[in-house]
């Protein structure tokens, strides 16, 4: 009886703000790993509180953020992006550890700044790259952050021992770490998650658009089916992030236009080299790409 | 011993020509199913053509395309699109059924009519969808095509006869068979397959062509990974099927670019309630995609 399992505990009361897939995930994932001593939720809808209370993934339900947030010393904020900004105004803000979970960072911090007046010093902007097709509390999985990276954005004044914690908590979930400025984020992200789910959604706005729309489909083969599936993601929250991180997004889109355009004039023009070339390069890259995965994946064994 | 095993045998020679994983394919499900007396096969690999051999694919190995087809009651064409006009004026044309599998069905009737003035009429072109990220006659699969579609493009002058047995090939190796002109094919082709391909190699191209090029992967997530496995696709073949399929492919890649325009022209003006509904429509049709397959799936049981 050396220990007991109290220190282990980082956390006395985490609060999560919305309790969809992401935030029930850290929920759990808190919950298996013993970080904190409670973990309590508040979501606008009632009855996702009551669905998470059922499964354990969190110990107490929050009457509204006010109550959810006065006593906790970390508060997660997993709501959609266009959401941030009203939840902030119901927070009551002491010295809590903020973070969130949104896919766009320059959006939340300009949240933050048009309530509170700055980026909270203990607010640290975050952002797990991790995900699922699945939706909700009810597939909230204590394991989805494991061997995934979080971004996390803070700024030149933001609180070192708040960053820490909240280091804490994406690797108590077992998480990996790194840090970036929030321009670069929203670039990064643009580019590698933001522009792929454009894409795959006007293409299949395209086929179907076409006068045999159904039959177009019934011959789609692997190439499409990989290309689609993103599109079946939740077009409300795929709308916030294109309009959330909008300037980005074009710039990324404009690059990808002035490529789609050079290879329709070699393919119209018959310069099979250097469509050759183009695509070798491409291949190259994304077999480089499916590396840098499988050297992540090796890396971080089981714990 | 009512029936001997040779009253199945539809087919008494079969020359394959090409050799890779589809022509492998094809070898080895008329064998595994006993469709021939015997199969022969011609590649411009001989390395191919004897590991195919060890293997049992193929049961004997031609010394060239004219010895391999003066034979043979079917000719399978597996050979690469830009290859096809060459390999057509090697054949020792006789009344053999001759069908093959280029994904661009347009450019294979041209070849024929170069070389023999018309389609002949035991010549019936044809395009199973099915494929793998594998290559070559070491990934040969005698159930490739099972439970996937075979589209044949015969036309107004092709011998019935000629027609019948090539289906009674595809559905001898399980897959489900159906006809449609060339025109049709190559517009369907481009929309559902070439299009997206051209579209995942442009995506990676412009990604790695960015300053940061390595650390862009490093933050692709599930979005990225899904989009960029086809661009691992073979670059030589990919190059000659956009060149092969040019007009459809144009075609189809200037209505995916309005559509870009479009999207574009919506997020720089915030236009929130469009967005919104581009992306329900897209997701509706792609859950409609899913069912389809879901639907096929299940409709072709074992066998």
């Amino acid at each position: 009886m050396v220990e007991s399992p109290q220190i282990k505990q980082e956390f006395r009361q985490v609060s999560v703000i919305g309790l969809g897939l992401i935030g029930g995930s850290i929920a759990a994932g808190i919950k298996q790993q013993g970080l904190a001593s409670s973990v309590s939720a508040w979501d606008a809808n009632a009855a996702s509180l009551a669905l998470g209370h059922d499964l354990g993934v969190i110990d107490s339900i929050a009457a509204d953020i006010h109550e959810a947030t006065a006593q906790a010393d970390l508060i997660i904020l997993a709501v959609p992006v266009q959401s941030m900004e009203q939840v902030l105004r119901d927070i009551d803000l002491k010295d809590q550890v903020i973070t969130d979970v949104g896919s766009v960072k320059g959006i939340a911090v300009e949240a933050a700044r048009r309530v509170f007046g700055k980026l909270p010093e203990n607010f640290i902007p975050g952002h797990p790259i991790a995900g699922s097709e699945k939706h909700g509390v009810v597939a909230a999985d204590p394991n989805l952050f494991r061997q995934h990276k979080v971004i996390l954005t803070p700024e030149e004044a933001s609180n070192p021992a708040a960053i820490a914690r909240v280091e804490k908590l994406w690797r108590g979930l077992g998480a990996d770490v790194v840090r970036m400025s929030v321009s670069h984020h929203d670039d990064v992200l643009a580019q590698t998650s933001h522009l792929p789910h454009l894409l795959a959604y006007a293409l299949v706005d395209t086929l179907s658009a076409g006068g045999d729309s159904l039959e177009v489909f019934e011959y789609a083969a692997g190439g499409f089916r990989d290309f689609s599936r993103i599109a079946a993601s939740d077009p409300i929250m795929w709308s916030d992030i294109f309009q959330a991180n909008r300037e980005p997004l074009v710039q990324a889109l404009d690059q990808y236009l002035l490529k789609l355009e050079t290879l329709k004039q070699l393919i119209e023009s018959g310069e099979a080299d250097q469509i050759k070339d183009l695509l070798s390069r491409a291949k190259v890259a994304r077999d480089h790409f499916s590396n840098i995965q499988a050297i992540a994946r090796s890396k971080s064994g089981p714990d």
